[in-house]
């Protein structure tokens, strides 16, 4: 898992290494062409059948199942068709240092075949695809290979990184922060002064402890994630984790909500699995509320009466594999369950505006005992 | 319309101003008791009878109707309680230099009230409404009694600007840019060196034209909103209009919710009419994509059918009046209707990766035919 933090040069290698993947990639089909064999790729299956959850790294992954996709088969020849075109776009945007998002891949797929009435891909989870196949051929992610997605989340912290020649020193961001761009593959730390990240769902929070300025008082980096984290702030987490050896705790309300907000963080999510050993960060602790803080932090006046919707998330997330063959968890959903109520972290407010950053979480993480 | 550049010094006195005001509206309902009146406060009535097209100023406003809410008054009482309660959390905050968001007012003002089992509030619609009724009973925003919301959008450009005693520099902050934080009421500009702002609703084209230095080539800011634009982003835009006299450009698909973000960030929203002084911005103009725009940059492939709920929204946006009454405007909705489809920027791809950044923006800024 421990890695060396990654400076330019390394970034710089990797990057020729996908070229040459991808060059690789069109050699053999030109071999296999010369040969006069039907050409193919072989790809990973990604099926749910194929999709696992490795008890000991603590990921999901995909399984080693592999399909054989040819060219001269009438069920596979666009999808083949349509992996070599993103593969030629994919290495066409590295040499000309440019990134694209999964939208503008569609559009620049979307294209009528020369003499004929028929479109190279139509709708974007084609192209999509695509590029998913391509990260398994690749064993290269979607960043790498220069493709980017959503933008969302903003970090604080005593970290001076390079981005684009420009030096980002993340403690000078005023009340805004930084902008986790898609991307955060080629970042470059050249400073990272921090005990541990703390990551939360809501940037109403963020901004509430990046105005207390937690991450000076207790040493650490304030991760705002916006929701669901994106690839990009996954990946510069897991960065932070693996190559500073720094803990991430995750922050969120009690509710299953929350919960699998840090279940993708930590596990990684079903449609991604192929990309766990990227971007799931099995080292993740959650330090959200739970059923005692109820009592402990006044706050049965808040709880929110579950509706059907909240019952039903529960009962699939205390399902996952990972929670419920951990009797912490169980313990703890169970509790949710019986309360048949959820908790918000902006109730503390309810004890003081600052209660949170002055009280809640150097109380948390003093004694440590986060669940896994 | 036009105003000088806020310094430290306007902005802190601002601030005084508030303070003094609330401390005014305590001192005033004081005075009532002690003249043993029924104490009130003097309030502008929000409902939508009181809504009006400013067609001169040309934004959404109120009107001049007040009503008077008595705390002697079983229908009004919570209401005033409510209202006086906010302004003392306000004070605090701003006398304190702390922040809060809507959600943590909602928990500090839900409250059991001493000897009863009533609370306070019981849902935040109700400190929601407390907290407009005090903006417009001060005269100054949320952001100014030191309430804020929600926190979206990003920004790049050749600006500095102080905030919290960082210097922040948006031509440095590489792939991510700057975090538009919820409030920028107190943002001190030290350099705006930009001829026009760029505002756009999706990330990954902001992405796109900060990768391809859009804000250094056409010397401009690029700002993006993610979907509707905050409260926090239509200020600070309004504030480069303003204090800068930088013309703001709007960025959108060819459909009629992209038409509806350029028109709240124009003209003001219905429900926040009472701020659109502070946050409209009559002067904005439409540089999205257009019914010409179709043939122009050979888009005609990449219309996407309409579907009931996108007649329906156009139906509604057409009926607006200040899209009513502008001839351009009918034209253009009703060619969008006879299309029955919608174009999106992304489209622009299938030119090229960088179409957009080099050719499309260009175009539109240097032909300066702009949609009002």
């Amino acid at each position: 898992m421990e890695k060396k933090a990654l400076d330019e040069e390394s970034i710089l290698k990797i990057k020729q290494q996908v070229v040459e993947k991808l060059r690789n990639i069109g050699e053999t089909i030109l071999d296999q062409i010369n040969k006069g064999e039907n050409p193919y790729l072989e790809i990973p299956i990604r099926h749910l059948s194929n999709v696992k959850f490795n008890k000991e790294k603590r990921i999901l992954e995909l399984g080693s199942a592999l399909s054989k996709r040819y060219y001269l088969d009438v069920g596979a020849v666009r999808k083949f068709v349509q992996t070599l075109a993103v593969a030629a776009i994919s290495k066409q945007l590295i040499e000309e240092k440019t990134h694209a998002h999964l939208r503008d891949i569609f559009y620049m797929l979307k294209k009528t075949l020369p003499n004929t009435n028929i479109d190279l891909v139509y709708e974007q989870t084609e192209s999509d695809k695509a590029i998913e196949d391509l990260e398994l051929i690749t064993s290269f992610s979607r960043e790498q290979l220069n493709i980017g997605a959503d933008k969302r989340g903003v970090v604080a912290g005593e970290v001076v990184i390079e981005d684009n020649n420009d030096i980002i020193d993340w403690s000078k961001m005023g009340s805004g922060g930084w902008s986790i761009p898609s991307n955060t593959e080629e970042l470059v730390f050249k400073k990272v002064d921090a005990d541990f990240v703390l990551v939360m769902e809501k940037n109403d929070l963020w901004e509430r402890l990046n105005e207390d300025k937690v991450w000076k008082k207790l040493h650490c980096i304030i991760m705002g994630t916006q929701g669901q984290a994106t690839r990009g702030t996954r990946r510069l987490l897991q960065r932070l984790n693996s190559e500073y050896n720094l803990p991430v705790y995750v922050l969120t309300d009690f509710d299953p909500w929350g919960i699998y907000i840090y279940s993708v963080i930590k596990f990684g999510s079903i449609n991604l699995a192929h990309e766990s050993e990227r971007l799931a960060l099995p080292q993740a602790k959650f330090v959200g509320l739970r059923y005692d803080d109820i009592s402990r932090y006044n706050l049965k006046k808040h709880i929110i009466k579950f509706k059907d919707v909240d019952f039903s998330r529960l009962d699939q997330i205390s399902n996952y594999d990972w929670f419920k063959n951990n009797k912490e968890w169980q313990e703890e959903l169970n509790k949710m369950k019986n309360l048949a109520g959820k908790v918000e972290l902006n109730a503390l407010a309810a004890n003081g505006i600052k209660f949170i950053s002055e009280r809640y979480i150097p109380e948390k993480i003093k004694e440590g005992e986060f669940l896994d």
